[in-house]
């Protein structure tokens, strides 16, 4: 552990956009960063030399997935999720909270914590506050998160219960807590409601911890309301601390996020593209099952550094996809990896250059993204 | 191309084992040879840059697939093989006979050619001769095959039929070769008949090919009656040619070929035993959904050097087959593959210092092979 340890350094701001450095045990973090996940110790069909060919610094890890196989005391034998999965980096476990609550069977929710079902054998099992903070401890990710509660974002009585309960949950995580080595997030909640937003970020901001997650977005609200969301939190959360805004992004919400003061995210969303042929470009997605790709002699994206446009054409990995073959979803899983990362690096460096508003414009302007529900 | 192409090198030889050296347009191959197998233009779920990582040099590649899908026209428009699926060194391809007498549905042989069925969507095509050399020349591999008929290796009369067809199908396929940048293979068969194993060689012989093959075994005949037909082609192939034992190996198959000759294999087996979680290691076969392997903090082979032996545990490993993650099936092919060419270049070695009967023997007495049928 550096002695700079957790440390936020701001390197610029345009408006409400940041560029810093988060200072980690395995290494610094240029913001905004865009973090691959790996919900199994594993970006799916990428080994940690391809994804760090990417360009990728921090990669987030899922605490449910991981507790219920292998076990995070596995994990720890192994030498922790670092050693385990062979990434040298810095790396992010969520709580777990979030998958409770979306994943398994059945739930039942008290003050004290979560029984649920596992998804995979429906065997029953138990978070509290305490056995998440000792779980991610076992794995020993640089970032860990505290437990909560995630209400379904337009129930106003839920999310006013579910914040009560979240901030007292996050006391107890911050008491559970032994290791000085990883950075406890508390997270926010409140749904898409500006005043149980406000009360849930002065409770958390007042805390004093490393760094502040925007939880509970993305999960079905409108982009309207995502915005203005970010909007309210603004001027609320520690400017000298990172704010992550979990599970997201497509390339427009990275942009919108960015413009509204997000410094880290995370998202399956390139990598699970990937495994259903969709790929990022400039102007927007394509999906390379298409037959006008048949004999396209270009790649995936002319402007990308990544190996894959560095070296296929459309017309090969549109053959691979039609032939069912595995090197598909790794060659455009590396594509949309580091299109994501080029796009917040990109970003970054326009912050650090005082000329984001411009750059934001351009790219929300040749983007043209998805919004209807797809099958992904 | 070079100067030397398809000349053929003889460095050393001790019994009938050789090393030596084949020059191609893209490059020379070190022999003995083992070449993975890219079916569908890659050799599954493995990268160019990973294969090339592994120590590969020469890569198969299968005429009936890419004559199906995408196309050899397709293939030929992006700049032929080596260009489509970025592999820059020496790529042989079959002549299709195998695949057709093997996976297409149905089938009718005359004296032209075959008429076949498609098994991927049941339309009828038909190779020739002719047509196999021409699909051939257009992906534009540096080791072309001639189109043979692979009769059952115990069926007498169908090997003596076929031999007579194999050799006016090779006659033929001299006569429709163009490009002066092949090597066009001829191929022995004659099943498990010395005789007829004898009438090939000197029929084939007798063309002054730049290399022989050798078809029809390792498919379903004894390892004895495998072992006895090398024997008997041996002394009649001629000496200053490579010799390629087609669609062998294991590595008990591996150093018993390399003993009696031959310098080219070729194999699906490191790839399919890796999507089926199996590992070669210096004592045989390992499955790596094997529980004991939940926590065990070992390489798979703690002697190889490939990128997984040297990053990753059983025990991740286990976890990622267990949990279904497509990396497992990379991280074993790699291993598997590097296993494989590291045996032969293992080999080699052994036979420029005059010590492969030490080798060989110690190997094979180490190595517990897997005879019984198996559901890979």
């Amino acid at each position: 552990m550096t002695e700079k340890s957790f440390n936020f350094d701001l390197s610029a701001s345009e408006g409400t956009a940041r560029a810093g450095v988060f200072h980690t045990p395995h290494g610094l973090i240029q913001t905004p960063v865009f973090a691959p996940v790996g919900t199994q110790a594993t970006v799916k069909s990428l080994t940690p030399a391809q994804l760090a060919d990417t360009g990728a610094s921090l990669v987030l890890s899922n605490t449910y997935h991981l507790y219920l196989r292998p076990g995070a005391d596995l994990v720890s034998e192994m030498g922790g999720l670092h050693n385990f999965m062979r990434w040298p980096k810095p790396i992010l476990t969520d709580s777990g909270g979030f998958q409770v609550f979306s994943l398994s069977d059945t739930r039942k929710v008290d003050e004290d914590g979560v029984t649920f079902k596992s998804h995979i054998d429906g065997s029953i099992h138990r978070f509290t506050p305490e056995s998440s903070i000792q779980i991610q401890e076992q794995l020993g990710a640089d970032i860990i998160m505290a437990f909560d509660e995630c209400a379904t974002p337009r129930d106003l009585a839920y999310n006013q219960r579910a914040i009560v309960r979240t901030h007292k949950w996050l006391e107890r995580s911050i008491t559970a807590k032994t290791r000085s080595d990883q950075a406890l997030f508390g997270i926010v909640q409140g749904g898409v409601f500006p005043d149980l937003r406000r009360e849930s970020a002065e409770f958390v901001s007042a805390l004093g911890l490393p760094g502040t997650a925007i939880g509970g977005l993305s999960v079905g609200e409108s982009k309207a309301e995502m915005h203005a969301m970010l909007e309210v939190l603004h001027p609320l959360l520690p400017m000298d601390k990172p704010r992550y805004l979990m599970g997201v992004g497509s390339p427009e919400d990275l942009i919108n996020g960015i413009m509204r003061g997000v410094d880290i995210f995370d998202c399956v969303l390139p990598t699970r593209l990937a495994r259903h042929q969709a790929a990022f470009t400039p102007n927007g997605r394509i999906n390379l099952m298409n037959a006008g790709y048949a004999r396209d002699p270009n790649a995936i994206d002319a402007t990308c550094h990544c190996y894959t446009c560095q070296n296929f054409t459309r017309a090969y990995i549109r053959h691979l996809v039609v032939a069912k073959e595995m090197l598909a979803a790794t060659l455009i899983s590396i594509h949309n990896v580091a299109f994501l990362i080029n796009l917040v690096n990109q970003a970054r460096q326009a912050i650090l250059e005082r000329r984001f508003s411009e750059f934001s414009t351009s790219f929300l302007n040749t983007y043209k993204p998805v919004y209807k529900q797809e099958n992904i």
